[in-house]
């Protein structure tokens, strides 16, 4: 998706040992206009999937996917890294690395919002090694649910997460893929 | 706002203890419709206000804030509640009471995406005590912005939070306020 590539060519900034800062569109402030065209985008392609709900992980991943799931006019469900008191003692729970925070997170979605049944498009911002996303892959399947797609705004094609997520069968579209970055220069692939 | 007060009578919960159960909707699971209705109220009554920025904490804060500013037309900030590895070493940060939480938390935001000159509207889920709202006023007066206006979709008038943000001198706009729970009773202002 040439826009969100564009700004990334523009006001990406690639920190060294593969972390890609995207601070002032997606991960801190965020670019309204630019998420809704994402989201919109997310819809077109994944519009003969038939999901019923789009899931995704706090925090950065709620822009994209309340986005997405506007423009699909289906809720989203944000799973939380920290149980709310407003959430029932029985919950979908597990365990996925944080490449940003460096140890393990719990990502933990009520039964609630989560059912057996229901088709599930997975959105989050970065597909990385894939490891936040299979553990929403997992909470899905606790519950029932049938995944239906996986979309990420920016994929690192270099981390293997694309691999990763294959077993799963299901379509995986990122908007922007990244294939190398080496000091300033950001290479996307094809 | 109709919309609102219709979707809290039928599917809000009163846990006890003044805390309103809004997972369904807002919190957890998100109506990204209802979520864009509530911006575009919120981009209607701030309109003359001249809004360069809409400022939120993560987490809950972020779907009406980003419609907010989607329809605004203006970038949001979200204040992170720990500091990510792609922050500046220098930032803003200051303390706030999480009444969900029961502790204090962080709200940091990074001097990036916050500067002086900047017209903030502040637009944040609750209203209640005021106090992460007032910790989101000292980040902007922090950066040396001005504060234009703060706005949450559901008011707890019970709990004081207007009063406490009177001095801020800003329009201060509700979506829905509510002046009392009893069991499963909610009561809305006027």
């Amino acid at each position: 998706m040439d826009l969100l590539k564009e700004r990334i060519m523009r006001d990406g900034q690639h920190l060294g040992n593969g972390i890609l800062k995207v601070d002032s569109f997606v991960n801190h402030q965020v670019d309204p206009l630019l998420m809704d065209a994402c989201g919109r985008e997310f819809a077109r392609r994944f519009a003969q999937v038939e999901a019923t709900k789009v899931l995704t992980a706090e925090i950065s991943g709620i822009a994209p996917a309340l986005t997405t799931a506007l423009h699909l006019g289906i809720p989203v469900v944000y799973a939380r890294k920290t149980k709310p008191i407003t959430m029932p003692d029985q919950v979908f729970l597990t365990l996925a690395p944080s490449h940003t925070k460096g140890r393990m997170v719990e990502l933990i979605v009520s039964p609630e919002y989560l059912a057996s049944g229901e088709r599930v498009l997975i959105i989050d911002d970065f597909l990385a090694s894939g490891a936040t996303i299979l553990g929403l892959v997992r909470l899905a399947q606790a519950a029932g649910a049938s995944i239906v797609g996986i979309g990420a705004l920016i994929e690192k094609t270099f981390e293997g997460g694309r691999a990763a997520l294959a077993p799963v069968g299901v379509p995986i579209e990122s908007l922007a893929a990244i294939s190398a970055m080496e000091g300033d220069t950001i290479t996307f692939a094809n």
